[in-house]
């Protein structure tokens, strides 16, 4: 007895001979030229085309996700790119895979919290809370708290995360500033590490094309070499 | 005798205590709000800060290359997200991973043929030429075209592959265009594919969210399991 | 003031001109020619060379995660080889990352509760227990727990989750058995998935190889593109 | 007009409620317990189980490749492993995403340059050859070579990279041997990459497992994000 098969169906994009229709818009009319690269993120992942205001906050967002430096994601894409130059996709690959519930986690645990409204007095480590270097203040929360003005969108999980940061005497950093925004603009928290995930991606880009030109894969895997197994071998 | 270390550097990122600084430009204050995420695309790739033309036309590139419907590549990130819902990135990763020499490859190689003034007439197979589905004209590569003479930015290499195109009677096909265009944006053949990769890791958070409501991976799976070894299995 | 550095060490391999030695052993002459690939994955999961027993039956869980025909994880690899032909361990990795919570994570969940003498009576749903074809018995489950009674590891782990089996009234699957076995070997659960994943790795491969010869890919991408978009296109 | 369907299949696995078959073996019977983690790779490589010599030869190979300490491969797994300790096989497929032309690629040249006859007096580089460490000799081709004579796999392809190392003065280093030796087994050059694949996601296993208990990842990510960018900061 064979199974039944079910229907399978897609609401992203569909095409004949003279056009394409992504999201429900004409590609090549409505969108090119219409939509920059952080609207069309937009466009993805809330189904609808942002108006000017959210464009902005939005693109601060995701802008502000892309390059962090050389952070343990970046090492890993460039220890890939040194062993498969021909293949910058998978070197990109390897470093988005350590955007797991460590770093980027943070974010979507701020956005989960918030959204659901969580007893967040009574928790011992609050998500989004603290930063390592950037004290007083996070100057990237700083500046998005000032444009989520700017553009109408400082409500209240804005308030929330600032108040809460004031009672627990922590900094609220970048992570915590886009958790609460993302809830401000209406995006479920499940997609907020996609945000990261795609901002990621093209600082990854960046990091390829630096490590092609200027590289330092090879001293850095040298280096580990040496020192991790020098204990190991017998003394001479 | 122990190995000289040579000394790392970036020039990507740096922080202080108040101050991120990426690619030169302070983020808070020089870029969050005043770049756009393709302008950010092009700050990584390029080094610099793109004037409004190179905005408008890059922006477009980039865009149009988000989003492709059910794609191989698609349906590895669906695949991924079946077993790992817990992963996110790394569905992302696995859809990313496809973006080689068949598909993403193209583009590159445009960019390579025209930016080393190749000799096209002899090639038997011309990447950027031909499509399947989209006859006479490639919608995208019209409008790309289009944006171009706007910018300012319909030069040589357009007229290059659009002139290939009508000898050896072919459409020029969005990666065509693509490009044809990195080259007139005075960008690295070597950096093309990294265009086609950040744009692709949007539309890949697209069909997460997608597969996370509407499903596809499983009916796809059982369908193909199904068939595959019907044969194999002894008839009853 | 500057960060002091910590030293980094790591005891898995070192070599001199003249010797490599993994786990303390010597490559070329203690393992090449004594270890089969399983008693090598035991050594570098346990630290120590298995005997006979565990070596039979160790290699005998392994081998029993090879290979399961057209998984998610099949379509994921064949999808990317479709794509990027260029790069089979990409097309291995792309396989590997849907192994989370949902398949490999059974196997894991097993040997943690076991492990841990979770109270499973109370749980709604246990982990290696029912299977959708294989009843009343699962052959793979039968076969390890046979290698393990001639062994001489069938033990308490063993024991209750046939036992439990029983009171659910469920059949033990092969992660079930697995998960049970990796117990009675000492192996921390927290290790278990690893060994999933590396067998898989193992049949992933020959995923590539009949991709290459026999594809699927491209056709099951066509019928999805085909279906999944038909109900968005304008009738004509 | 639709698009007319082709049927796919594989021959790899199918199952029957009371049975699994891989590669036409009952797996329960016929496989578990009778063939070790090596001898599965090689039915799945090559459609058929090895003999005695064949399995000692072929595991020999594998195990070779399991394990080489801190490698480019073995820090992207560490670093992906410190962001997504939540998702291993995500860690394991990053380090398999740099074996690519550069690494791995070098024992794929070999089978290829031998198999297809190539002429090697001529080729300025030739893959397989050389060794920064191990010299006069490196022992796992040594070991290699005196296995394949036990076995009676020491032919031709063996005798013709050992002449050649001789002619150019180089070491035959262990993917030189490894190449060789997949040709006198008949394994297609295009398979060989897949050996180093499968044996290195068991050595990637190793050292999630060792990251957790002894990390190094942190230290090694602080030293370089310190060092990298500490130019670009003003000085104080």
């Amino acid at each position: 007895m064979a199974r039944k098969q079910k229907p399978i169906k897609s609401e992203l994009a569909w095409s004949t001979p003279d056009k394409i229709v992504v999201r429900g818009k004409d590609l090549a009319n409505e969108i090119l030229g219409h939509l920059n690269l952080g609207d069309m993120a937009f466009l993805m992942i809330l189904g609808r085309v942002p108006d000017k205001n959210e464009s902005k906050l939005f693109n601060a967002m995701a802008v502000t996700l892309v390059e962090h430096g050389i952070t343990p994601s970046a090492i890993a894409t460039r220890m890939t790119y040194l062993g498969a130059p021909e293949s910058p996709q998978a070197a990109v690959a390897a470093g988005l895979l350590g955007l797991g519930s460590v770093f980027v986690g943070s974010m979507e645990g701020v956005a989960k919290m918030l959204s659901e409204n969580a007893d967040i007095e009574s928790m011992k480590r609050v998500p989004g809370l603290g930063h390592p270097i950037h004290k007083p203040v996070d100057p990237r929360s700083v500046r998005l708290f000032e444009i989520a003005r700017e553009t109408g969108f400082y409500g209240k999980y804005c308030r929330r995360i600032e108040e809460i940061g004031k009672q627990k005497k922590l900094v609220v950093n970048a992570t915590g500033a886009i958790g609460a925004l993302a809830c401000e603009l209406g995006i479920d928290w499940r997609a907020v590490r996609g945000i990261g995930v795609m901002a990621r991606a093209i600082g990854l880009v960046g990091h390829i094309l630096e490590e092609a030109k200027q590289p330092m894969a090879l001293e850095l895997w040298e280096r580990a070499e040496d020192e991790a197994s020098e204990q190991q071998r017998p003394k001479r």
